[in-house]
C-alpha cells in the first residue's frame, strides 16, 4: 500500500502568515501522497462583524445560520483555501483547492435539530464518501486543499468541523492507502501536565491509553479531561483503519511526520 | 477528437436565481465533455461596498487592489463557485469548482504598469497552460467549474476576465478536444439592430465579418461597434483551432448547441 499523510492545520496557524508560510514549505516537500485541511481561523470572525454577520451560539455552541454558511463558504472556501493553493503552486506543490461538494468528495447530512438546532452544520455521511473521487485526484498527482464546507447533495452547503473531515478523509482512504493522520496546530502534543509544554507523551498505544485516564493512574485523570474528546476520536480512527494518528507542533511537521516529535497515536 | 463544450455565462444571469438555477439545469444535461466559466455578478460590487471597499476606476477600467483580489476571491472562488458546484452536484453533475490557480490550470502574469496600472489583474499565460492538468480531471467524468481568478505561479492570486479565460481554455483545449466554445448571457446573440432581438444574425464566416464590418454594408459598421472586441475574439478562437463559437441566451442553452438558436461563428 502506498503512504498518504492526511494534515490537518489549525486555525491559530492560519491566522498568522509567517507560521502558517513555513508550514506549508514543510508540507510542499513531504514526497509521499498528501491531503490538507485546513481551519477557518480568526478570519471569518473578523470579516463576519465588518459585514454585520455576528458569531451566534447556543449554549457555548456556534450555531450556523444562512448569512453564517454563506460567510464560511466566501471565507473559508474562498480567501483562506485560494491563498494557500497559490502558495503551495509555487513551491511546486500541485495544490487543488477544494469542498466536500467538489467532486462530491464529501457528502454529509444536515445535523438533525433535537435539543439545539445548529443551522447549516454538515455531518459526513462516512458510508457515502467514494474513494474513486479522492483517487482521480490523488493518483493525477494533485494534492486535494480541502476547505472546511461539505453538502447534503441536495444543493445545500454545509459549515462543518475541519478535525472531523480530517479523521473521516483518514478513514476512507484507509482502505486503499497506508494512512497517517497529523493533526499540526501550536501545542507540542499530548501534555501530561497542559502547562508544561516538555510534558509531551511521545507514544500512546490503546492500552496506555486506559491506564492514563484511569483515576488509579494518580491524577493524571484530571490532566487529561481536555484531550479526551480528540484521543478518543484519533483511537476510532486507528480502529477504522487509520495506520498512525499524530498530534503536534505545526513548525516540527517534518519531525511529526517521522515520529521524532509530538504524540504518536498507534496501535498496541 | 471528442467533443467539448466550454461554456461562459455572464454575470446577469448569476445575479438571477432563477434564471441560474434554470441555466444550470440545462447545462447538467449536456452529455458530452464540458467546463462551465462563471463571471461575477454584482454580488462582488455589494460585500464590497459593505466591507467599505470601493470599487475603483482608472479611464473607465476597474483596478484591482490589495483589498479587491481578496475581495473577488472570496465572492468568485469562495461564495459564488461553491453554490453553483452544489447545484450542479445536485442535479447528478460532478462538478468540481476551481480557480486557475488550483491544479496550475490557468498560469497568468500580473499585467505590466504602461499608462494604468491595473493592479492585481492577470492576462493568461496561453503558452503555459497545460492540457494535462486539465485532460486528469475531465477524463475523471469531472465537470471543471472555473472562478474568473488566476495566479503568477509565484504566490499572488490575480482578477481576470471571465471572457478571456473561457477564450483561453476553448483555445488550448482545442488540442485535444472538438471544442465549442459558447458565450451565453442575456442578449438572443449577434444583432443586427441591438435594440431588435428579433434582428439575429444566425451565421458569421470571416468573410461575412468582413463584409458586416465595412463602410460599404450600409450602415452595418456603426451597429456592429460594440460586438467587434468579442467579434475579433472569437474570431481568434476559430484561427486557434476552436471548431465553433457560439453566442446566445443563456435560458436557450441547448438550442445554442444543437445550433437552432443565437449566432454561431464559424469557419467558411
Amino acid at each position: 500500500m502506498d503512504k498518504l499523510y492526511v494534515i490537518k492545520i489549525g486555525g491559530n496557524i492560519i491566522d498568522d502568515e509567517t507560521k502558517l508560510v513555513s508550514f506549508l514549505e514543510s508540507f510542499a516537500e513531504i514526497k509521499e501522497n498528501k491531503v490538507l485541511i485546513h481551519g477557518g481561523g480568526k478570519v471569518a470572525t473578523k470579516i463576519g462583524s465588518q459585514l454585520g454577520i455576528e458569531s451566534k451560539y447556543i449554549d457555548g455552541r456556534r450555531i450556523t445560520d444562512a448569512a453564517t454558511i454563506d460567510l464560511v463558504t466566501m471565507v473559508y472556501a474562498g480567501l483562506i483555501n485560494k491563498k494557500i493553493v497559490a502558495q503551495l503552486q509555487k513551491l511546486g506543490c500541485n495544490a487543488i483547492g477544494v469542498t466536500g461538494a467538489d467532486g462530491n468528495l464529501i457528502p454529509a447530512v444536515k445535523r438533525p435539530v433535537r435539543e439545539i438546532d445548529y443551522g447549516f452544520v454538515g455531518d459526513v455521511k462516512s458510508e457515502m464518501m467514494e474513494t474513486r473521487n479522492w483517487q482521480s485526484l490523488i493518483e493525477n498527482g494533485l494534492v486535494p486543499v480541502i476547505a472546511p464546507i461539505t453538502h447534503d447533495e441536495n444543493g445545500q452547503l454545509l459549515n462543518t468541523n475541519a478535525d472531523t473531515i480530517a479523521q473521516e478523509v483518514a478513514k476512507s482512504l484507509s482502505s486503499i492507502y497506508e494512512v497517517s493522520l497529523v493533526y499540526s496546530f501550536e501545542k507540542s502534543g499530548v501534555l501530561l501536565d497542559v502547562n508544561d509544554e516538555t510534558s509531551l507523551i511521545p507514544t500512546i498505544t490503546p492500552s496506555m491509553y486506559e491506564e492514563l485516564k484511569s483515576p488509579l493512574a494518580g491524577g493524571r485523570g484530571s490532566i487529561f479531561a481536555g484531550m479526551i474528546p480528540k484521543l478518543d476520536n484519533a483511537f476510532s480512527a486507528l480502529k477504522s483503519g487509520v495506520h498512525k494518528v499524530i498530534i503536534g507542533k505545526a513548525e516540527n511537521l517534518h519531525s511529526l511526520i517521522e515520529g521524532n516529535d509530538g504524540t504518536s497515536i498507534i496501535h498496541e
